[in-house]
């Protein structure tokens, strides 16, 4: 079967690969775009990441990913956004090297609680705060900066950006280069999620679409029950209808977090995550 | 420490124990309020538990728990309707039997997607008929029913109500006889439960307060991370307080699911929640 043109293959499916062995895995099942993470582009350095983009003739879908963004004042937080100035100016170098349509992403994943604080509005009020710190500077770049909502499982040590209404606030509030991801695990349980979706698409926000099954029972490990898409609970096509309603024309992203996915080889994976998605999300876009 | 006068322990907290026992262990905490579950009532036969709540002078803040509305037409659900019946009029015989201010309110859980179903929207449709089959039948035996919005961690395989909102949506749907639960473990995260908490004293639709906190890491079997007021992540300041201001007057259950809580003394466990409520909670009421 062959890929369906706007799949991606998101590196993270295939965790345990260089960014070689991902292009590689990726161009070998004829996948068009990648979706890539900044561990294994900080393995080989970024001239070298960009020349194996260059070389590759792959679309970059997005870049994962920045943020963690309540830290309380203090050296730390100058460190992280530092940082995410450093990543935004990856994401535009990477985007660059890519094929026609990258689409110079930068997912951000917004922190959890810091240690020992019970401040969830004050964590999230300092997420606010550092996207419209950071979104002139990503306009400057070319970069979309898109925060992504993970699912309330996460809010205490990983997430304090928890529904795709709360995401689409944030974007709004902080500037034009702010989007979202819409992230089918996370958000599938959202009774709002379809208006939200129209609501994204209404204000031009959707930055990236990324889908991902929901398995139960949750793995003792609870960052790994995500399956392959028709694997799980979800019904992607009311999600993926609305995305495509919405206007959102860019590539959809396959992100799979799963023990068992990653100890196999990484071209059978590409395949068959490229499979599904053709069979499972591609008639409702 | 004495048991401030609105708390009640939720019998959950101590899932091993039979009623009696149960009784034993609220009294001797000085606690004046007890949240029963249907099994331990089961156990003994309803009218030998309404003797013992008669008999201990306890108030009686809920039963727990009716539910389970997501199945699709047929025998199953027939018997699933008969059984909140039974559950209602159980609500009203412990309520009676309880001290003044016993609450005859029924706890609902929506329930999950059916085995091998996707259709979340049509699950979540299905609850909003059966709460209005059943509101008539509650309001006749004077009986509150209290939907329970589930963590979204549980949408799949648990309930398909995940969010406040949703629960006052269909509260307010069903009929007078329709309130909702507000539970710290279940609601925290949620960017709008400031919001929604105000909007359902608005309609006067709060109909238990439960508190228990969120720890991490989620235990390997997810339905244990739950854990004592003042353990976890959860500020109970802001819920609590909005809770007051919404003009709820009633007991505050509290209600654990831990594996090391239920394996230690139920008198110790009582003591220890009750100081822990009084201690985090209560000066927010």
């Amino acid at each position: 079967m062959s890929a369906h043109p706007r799949f991606s293959l998101n590196q993270a499916t295939i965790k345990h690969a260089s960014l070689a062995e991902a292009i590689a895995a990726t161009r070998g099942a004829d996948i068009q775009s990648i979706g890539v993470w900044r561990e294994p582009v900080a393995d080989i350095g970024l001239d070298a990441a960009t020349r194996l983009i260059a070389d590759s003739g792959l679309r970059v879908s997005s870049l994962c990913r920045g943020g963690f963004f309540t830290l309380q004042d203090g050296p730390e937080r100058v460190a992280a956004l530092d940082d995410n100035r450093r990543a935004i100016e990856e994401t535009a170098a990477l985007a660059a090297a890519g094929a026609d349509g990258s689409a110079a992403v930068l997912v951000l994943v917004a922190g959890g609680l810091p240690a020992g604080s019970r401040d969830l509005i004050g964590a999230r009020e300092r997420v606010r705060d550092a996207l419209g710190t950071l979104e002139p500077f990503a306009a400057q770049a070319g970069v979309t900066l898109a925060v992504e909502a993970l699912h309330p499982m996460f809010a205490a040590d990983r997430a304090v950006v928890s529904t795709l209404g709360q995401a689409i606030d944030l974007a709004a509030d902080a500037g034009p280069s702010v989007g979202v991801v819409v992230d089918t695990y996370h958000l599938w349980w959202d009774p709002e999620v379809l208006t939200q979706i129209a609501r994204a698409g209404e204000l031009g926000r959707i930055a990236s679409y990324q889908v991902c099954d929901w398995i139960t029972p949750i793995p003792a490990d609870s960052l790994l029950g995500r399956s392959v898409p028709g694997e799980g609970h979800i019904d992607f096509a009311p999600i993926t209808a609305a995305v495509a309603a919405a206007g959102y024309t860019g590539d959809v992203e396959c992100e799979i977090f799963h023990a068992d996915v990653w100890a196999r080889p990484y071209d059978d994976v590409a395949r068959q995550v490229s499979d599904a998605f053709t069979r499972v999300v591609a008639p409702h876009l």
